[in-house]
């Protein structure tokens, strides 16, 4: 039976000279001359089988892909450039090299596309089902990062995509908007965040931590295809799917009116009072969180 | 039921401000001021419940402490100061927040002991057993790390303390040997590695990436005292028990021959010629890896 060992040989002999590593994957830690002056921003993120993916359903090279692509998705919400990542997988004992291989070709091509390098990790197998971890170092090179603090009242909230639905498929495949970050970041935007737990969830967690409200024009909230499929076969509305379901990796920012060429399309106003309100017609109600989150 | 929100704020409320972290904990990614010319080493490192600790066995405060001490430990063998980690906890449904809150705490009791401060991470939970990860981002500060790639012939080959029988306790409440790291490379260690995996696979991990072999003394091989109580209840000597049992986390390490006061003791040469043996009375014969390998 093949071992973790036949795993990192493999891994090993990937991997690309750079100028970031100065050593190959395989020692204790990796080392890296990180730029002088250059701050760097670190975040990690994991994928639970059954709960962010299925791998009865899904190709361990999609899985990969997307765990990679929800750490991208971060540095896209700070407006920074990914650099490199650790990795880690806890595979189920019996699933092969070859499962494994693929989830780690999955995470490196997704990197690949963004500059970023895997340059560690570690790898166990269990009875359990698969667990997958991305940690990801990023770096601003010249554009101040921007938080989930510094919304103002007045500033406009804007969405870079559609919304709603992404369980028929896109929460697997999605793009992380990193290209975007970087220009919105670079436009002066007061805030931003990437929507993972669903509009309702994320735009509170930002308003929450800049220490404002929000009001969201409900005629504006773009509704993706999909949210209007999934309205089609279940009791929710377009709407609520836009406004709950979780996992679109659009970026949700906050920008002072009158900037031109931002990527999205304005959706709503930041308040000096707090709460979080939608506007359709004549009536404003409170916006009730549904998206996503853990139960411990 | 509390959710994975009530945790973050919980662990907000925990942090210290810092020199190092611009920004509490919360946001997409944590935001560091690197040391300018200090290089960055990074690792991670994950436990799977039923492997790596048990959660019917071990209170949640050891099985946080142990996780954040293997990362300090791999920080030890590179020679490097710890000085911030990011983690992650999948946690099984219906353990509730105080769980969580313990974890965390032994995680962050084992970090401050060595100056080390969690920076962000990741709370989700599942169906499925614990598993916790734990990212380590170390530092040089004019050290230069030591690799397990520069082992010389004639060097002599070391190790910080008595080997075996981990499994008795020890593998939960080891100290990772930071400062002794320290000491070690700035003595002029010529390469290094924790014993995670045991004495019998780590030390060709080593020898492997320096392109050397090695032979090791019998009589010289420190044995724990668990060791020998192990053996009392087994059929296998305590000498196998120091050879080929995992989680020892002491550090072995090679240094030419001559330099006064390093800790640990002489176990051994490293060799021109490849491959690992073992040296007794008038006999040599070939050490065949029993440690530590994760099946795929």
């Amino acid at each position: 039976m093949p071992g973790e060992f036949d795993f990192i040989q493999w891994v090993r002999a990937q991997q690309k000279p750079s100028t970031l590593a100065l050593l190959p994957a395989g020692d204790d830690l990796a080392i890296l001359r990180w730029p002088a002056n250059d701050l760097l921003l670190v975040g990690v993120d994991q994928m639970l089988d059954g709960v962010h993916f299925d791998s009865n359903l899904h190709t361990p090279r999609a899985i990969g892909r997307k765990a990679m692509n929800r750490n991208l998705s971060d540095c896209a919400a700070m407006g920074c450039l990914p650099a490199a990542a650790v990795t880690t997988v806890a595979s189920h004992r019996g699933s092969g090299l070859l499962f494994l291989q693929e989830l780690y070709t999955g995470m490196r091509e997704a990197a690949d596309l963004q500059g970023c390098q895997i340059v560690g990790g570690d790898t166990g197998s269990w009875e359990g089902k698969w667990v997958v971890t991305v940690t990801i170092l990023g770096r601003c090179e010249g554009v101040t990062p921007i938080t989930r603090r510094g919304a103002q009242p007045g500033d406009g909230i804007f969405v870079t995509g559609p919304l709603g639905g992404s369980i028929l498929g896109r929460h697997m495949t999605f793009e992380p908007c990193v290209a975007e970050g970087r220009r919105i970041a670079m436009a002066g935007a007061t805030s931003m965040i990437d929507l993972s737990d669903g509009l309702s969830r994320d735009l509170p967690h930002l308003c929450e931590q800049s220490g404002v409200g929000a009001i969201l024009d409900v005629s504006a909230i773009p509704i993706h295809a999909d949210a209007i499929r999934l309205a089609a076969r279940d009791s929710v509305s377009p709407l609520d799917h836009a406004l709950h379901d979780g996992e679109d990796y659009e970026l949700l920012y906050t920008c002072r009116r009158g900037v031109s060429k931002l990527p999205g399309v304005l959706i709503g106003t930041i308040t000096e009072n707090t709460g979080v309100f939608l506007s359709q017609a004549a009536r404003v109600e409170r916006l009730v969180p549904k998206g996503w989150e853990h139960s411990l």
